[in-house]
């Protein structure tokens, strides 16, 4: 198989599973218990959480263990909210459904939220969110780089600016922390994903400014400060920690490495396959390529390819059974037609070269046979 | 090391653990993608969700994954809030802090709250739910068994009467689902985790009778039937699954064992040892032994058998690191001196009868040489 759907969930790298191990046998005590043996474990649980702040230069106390992306963002987003009672939230439409959707359940309680659309090139810009911030804004989330285009936001600017104004800012890294630094120094808090960059699945971080104010969204023990009640997941977040380690040492090389596979995917399709068209513009990270295809359903290019044992996506994973388009491609303006003819092609450290051709010439005969239907 | 903390968690066993590694490796894909691979994963976490329900005679719809018990609880209470705007909840004052502290969050938000304690042997009456219940009461959870004492509440009384005065009842199972049948037909919704039988962390089930109204607490993408957003952990649903099975399986033989462990440790304890008395009383499960020593603190107790390799625990595991006494011994009405002088001990199917007398032996020299002090 060839697996070009990166962005949607990686293989967990050795390494990493060699850490996870032993919490999976052996060393299984609750990190909540008195005794040696869940001592033992729960100093593990601190190393873990230490190694993350020391690789995002912040303090082991603003980083909170939660199950994933998904629950990050919602803890951020409803727990700003559940702080201030009420107020207006700025979400960009490119966000992903975690805050989109979390930002639909809060107008269900009185909050107002205004969906920023990117421009043309799918980046949204600092100016449109300087210009919607009210005098009641509470929350701000644009993320780092978005999940379908791989479009690289201004977090800087937008977090310089929600500064200024007393707004928080969160910043979605889900997508960005394998190949990009995360804009700790411009956010009030960002969350990340192991599954993302050859961790485990069911373990993300939380990183929440200190002296922010955030209600916690899980009741429960006093877990990660009282901020998320529940049995700390150990083994998936020691896992976490590894995959961090490996993703922030190997970041340059993999970015380098990503890019060369990817551009020299997206050359070829452009070159060699007429009516196509890359989604989005500007910086975009070095693991995605989105392109259109004129006269096809990216569903039906997803098909063929599947078929042929390549891998891909034709939107965000977590929309996918979803008959309608992108929401992100629509939002930046592209046709409906354009939107439904995009398929997300992304790349990851273990895909190779010989990959690369060998998934252009299969998407050559898929264009031409679904063209030709 | 003898492991006499199997209620704050046990350690996977090797089925399991066989079940879940290929989705730790190879098995990677996310079960929302559209292609082969995805879909090959998502089969095998519907096959989970499936067996579960079979397990449970409810239908696959009506089971939902989360990350744990508690988790599952805050869905379920904060879900039924969300849902109806205001009312009252009834909470057993013995409940987990995921249920309890759910509570107290709610009231922040103009809910009322009725706590309710225990009888002297630490069992909820339904006499005191039905007296309990208001006309706007929306909410109640009273738990399957204590987590600290093993306690066996009357479930299906309790269930009953909720359901006679159309209050929405949640057995929290957590602590019962290693070695008790689950109360399906008589609540609205049940959590259990894990982890807690042989399982791993990180994964748990939230029954929700079809046709409940109930919000999501994580908002995101369409897992889940939309009930919880975010990427499914696979190997641990599959883990969960599979750990389900085999304690539903070998229940009868593992409540038979447990209970000739833990009755030859109390008939022991209680003989051989002055000065100690049993909490809780009427059914207990058959994992759970929790004895007050006159004369000294639990504390002291854990940290001397510690010390000679004995993992045991003085309340539940999450709420251990407070110095309060446990809040379920006090609420039954025990003095502050007896609570505090409690220690749990939980049996699992990895102990062995030697390390019943073992322990026996070194707590004689623990409470001697603390009551000499």
């Amino acid at each position: 198989m060839i697996y070009l759907d990166n962005a949607a969930t990686t293989r967990i790298d050795d390494d990493v599973l060699a850490e996870m191990t032993p919490f999976l046998k052996e060393n299984f005590g609750n990190p909540q218990s008195q005794h040696s043996y869940g001592r033992a474990v729960a100093n593990a649980v601190t190393a873990a959480r230490d190694k993350i702040a020391e690789l995002l230069s912040c303090r082991s106390e603003e980083i909170y263990f939660v199950s994933g992306g998904t629950e990050a963002g919602n803890t951020a987003l409803k727990g700003v909210c559940a702080e201030r009672g009420k107020g207006h939230l700025i979400v960009s439409a490119i966000e992903h459904p975690a805050l989109l959707e979390s930002a639909e359940d809060m107008q269900k309680h009185g909050f107002e939220a205004t969906f920023l659309n990117p421009d043309g090139n799918g980046r949204i810009s600092p100016e449109s969110v300087a210009a919607a911030i009210r005098k009641d804004t509470v929350f701000c989330a644009v993320m780092a780089a978005n999940n379908e285009t791989g479009v690289i936001q201004p977090v800087e600017e937008i977090g310089g600016i929600c500064r200024a104004r007393g707004v928080f800012y969160y910043a979605d890294c889900v997508q960005s922390a394998c190949t990009r630094a995360l804009p700790v120094e411009y956010c009030d808090a960002l969350g990340f994903s192991a599954h993302k960059f050859y961790g485990p699945k069911g373990a993300g971080a939380l990183y929440v400014k200190s002296g922010s104010k955030i209600s916690r969204l899980i009741s429960g023990g006093r877990q990660e400060h009282g901020l998320r009640g529940g049995t700390v997941n150990t083994a998936a977040v020691i896992g976490l920690a590894k995959a961090f380690e490996l993703a922030c040492r190997e970041r340059e090389s993999a970015a380098a490495y990503l890019s060369g596979l990817r551009d020299k995917f997206v050359s070829r399709v452009l070159s060699e396959i007429d009516g196509t068209h890359i989604n989005g513009g500007g910086h975009i990270l070095p693991s995605h390529a989105n392109i259109s295809f004129d006269g096809c359903e990216g569903e039906n290019i997803l098909f063929y390819l599947d078929l042929n044992g390549i891998a891909v996506s034709t939107g965000s994973a977590c929309s996918a059974g979803a008959v309608t388009p992108s929401r992100a491609l629509m939002a930046a303006g592209l046709s409906e037609s354009r939107a439904k003819s995009a398929v997300r092609f992304t790349f990851g450290k273990y895909n190779n070269f010989e990959e690369v051709d060998k998934t252009v010439e299969v998407l050559k005969r898929a264009v031409a046979a679904i063209r030709n239907k």
